[in-house]
């Protein structure tokens, strides 16, 4: 085995795609930065409880485990910073009203999540605490719409789900709390026929519910049918309102699905669930949803709205543009050479200097320009090939 | 145990300075890049050989190791960047001629390197690969320097030193390899007792030089001392005619100390070694040298020098400038009022909505203006405390 060949799903990031996304870092940040969101840097290790409480168990699976030598204790490298921030609200800052916090940093899972992921992401999101409230998830939505497009990624579906109407179908069809991991993977894999069986015996209007819900995808028009065919319970009715009012906010800024069969993160959202793609890439570019109940591991259950994406991921797949090219300067001490190689630096261009006796290597150096006096006056000029 | 606690030696980097961190990291990243330095972004875990090669133990006992489930080998948490760029330049662009590279990232210790010290640090640094002469030494430190000075860190004391004095000493006094580790340690420690003892039956010249090495340290004219003082065998000679040509070239930009008994990283540095100091700050804030066979273990020896620092110690300990504050902004549909916060966001000030129902809770939301109506004419006007 050879010492520089990496792990599978590894990988280095070499010069124009490692610099495409340290910049696209920092101005989603600041895209964050702008609508308020403040920012935090939770560590990259944490105590195993802390980085697992309330999460469930697919996280488990997916975070590597250390020995702390210190403690002896076991701590976990985070595969997601989304719990770290809840902490930070719940216990470290402690705000009453509310809080907008957001985060970047590298998450590393076990095992990659699909054949074409990397096992180590570049993860970015915000959290919108304390407001409980259609406007925060459409906030927030929005924002997560805008940190795509200023990545260059185009053509945006948004795919919106509300786990309330899973959890109240459940609830009036006072169905047993054992049939709902079956009932559960049964509509996230749209399999009408094991849906028809495990509601066998149910009353008639859950079962037909539970049935219709996987058809129940599309565009707005999708609600209607969802308030006629559903049962109106009160928990049901006001997952429906909320959709709608979040998807007539949203209806300018993306084309929008509904999709009352989408559960992604049953267990630990507790309201609006959404995704974002974009036009041929198949793979979900960024997700979210609300939360009400992830503060109260830390003592401190409060609303909870966010979302959060791989920009590893869209720097890789959308990358398109070209690296800039550099200056070449002459190894020289000339006080004049020298303010002009800084005052082309300070405007952001590349100016390599040539060190003396590597003059033959230039066409490594990705330099198309030249800096050459001209009585006395230091000029950029197009290198000859 | 409460959940919420970290492990010791591990924290959260909150709002003003979490922001900080991340400024300054695309700041210096862009330092380099105008310098003609190209980024490369390794991997947090790598095989343990990869990580290990060519490196010392003290690296593979500050390194947490996992287990890799896909292959079943030894990974480990990254503890150091440099051996990932060393292996990139040597095997991945396998460049012929002069090569810069530079690096930002997350590191992580099983131990902190001292009281005050993170087990986390942000690593920055640059490295000049294929140029084996004192130029790329001077840029090399040239950029540390610069990259200190746009962290806001003043009053810089640069330390300078070449493991070819120690070694060359060994060669000629034809001192015994397996004394090596014992005069090493009592140099480090400056402990003139028990160089004295090592050194006994050892010729005279060789017996004087190495005690006078400690004494070594100072302003230029310490090189003056040393050629008199040491013996003049050619890798003596080449190592204090380098750091003289180095020391002239860099004595305008920060105030210089020889130290020729300075021999941090000597199993792994060839040549001259560098560390920055910040006037009352007691610890090293950056360090760099050079190791021509770094890349060897990859299958490709060649020149290098480079340097790196924590970042994350940098925006820590010299944090002063306070947080912006924030523009607040009603929830409203009114398109002038959303033109007016775009317009406010792109020109980089943070707008907050207030979300209905939380009108209250200003305080806790950093802004000091807000935006009213007058008139039709979206306006921003101090907030009443």
């Amino acid at each position: 085995m050879h010492n520089w060949l990496l792990p599978e799903y590894i990988e280095d990031l070499l010069p124009p795609v490692a610099w495409r996304l340290e910049y696209l870092r920092l101005s989603t940040l600041n895209l964050f930065r702008t609508h308020g969101y403040q920012l935090v840097t939770p560590p990259m290790l944490e105590y195993l409880e802390s980085l697992l409480t309330g999460t469930g168990s697919d996280l488990d699976t997916r975070t590597f485990k250390l020995v702390d030598q210190l403690s002896g204790r076991m701590m976990g490298l985070r595969a997601d910073i989304t719990p770290q921030v809840a902490r930070i609200d719940a216990h470290l800052l402690n705000h009453q009203g509310v809080t907008r916090l957001c985060y970047a940093g590298v998450v590393v899972h076990t095992l990659p999540e699909g054949m074409n992921r990397s096992r180590e992401l570049l993860q970015v999101g915000a959290e919108l605490y304390g407001h409980s409230s259609y406007e925060a998830d459409v906030e927030i939505q929005r924002l997560m719409l805008e940190a795509l497009t200023l990545a260059g990624v185009g053509d945006l579906y948004l795919d919106i789900g509300h786990v309330g109407v899973f959890s109240g179908l459940m609830a009036y069809g006072h169905v047993p709390a054992e049939k709902e991991t079956a009932l559960f993977q049964a509509l996230q894999a749209k399999d009408t026929p094991a849906i028809r069986d495990l509601t066998h015996g149910m009353d008639e209007a859950t079962r037909a519910a539970f049935i219709a819900l996987p058809t129940l995808y599309g565009g707005l028009e999708v609600l209607d049918e969802a308030f006629r065919i559903l049962p109106s319970s009160l928990e049901i009715t006001q997952a429906l309102e909320q959709l709608r009012a979040i998807a007539n906010e949203l209806k300018g800024s993306a084309r929008i699905t509904i999709d009352l069969a989408e559960l992604r993160g049953y267990h630990y959202h507790s309201g609006v669930v959404f995704s974002a793609y974009a036009g041929s890439h198949t793979s979900v570019l960024a997700q979210g949803g609300r939360y009400d109940e992830v503060g109260k591991s830390f003592g401190r259950a409060r609303p909870a709205t966010g979302f959060s994406l791989d920009l590893r991921e869209i720097a890789t797949q959308f990358w398109r543009a070209p690296g800039t090219k550099g200056i070449l300067a002459p190894y020289l001490k000339n006080a004049r050479l020298a303010e002009k190689i800084q005052q082309l630096r300070s405007s952001g261009e590349i100016v390599v200097v040539e060190l003396p006796g590597h003059e033959a290597d230039r066409s490594e150096l990705n330099c198309d320009r030249i800096l050459l006096d001209n009585k006395g006056e230091w000029e950029v000029v197009p290198l000859a090939k």
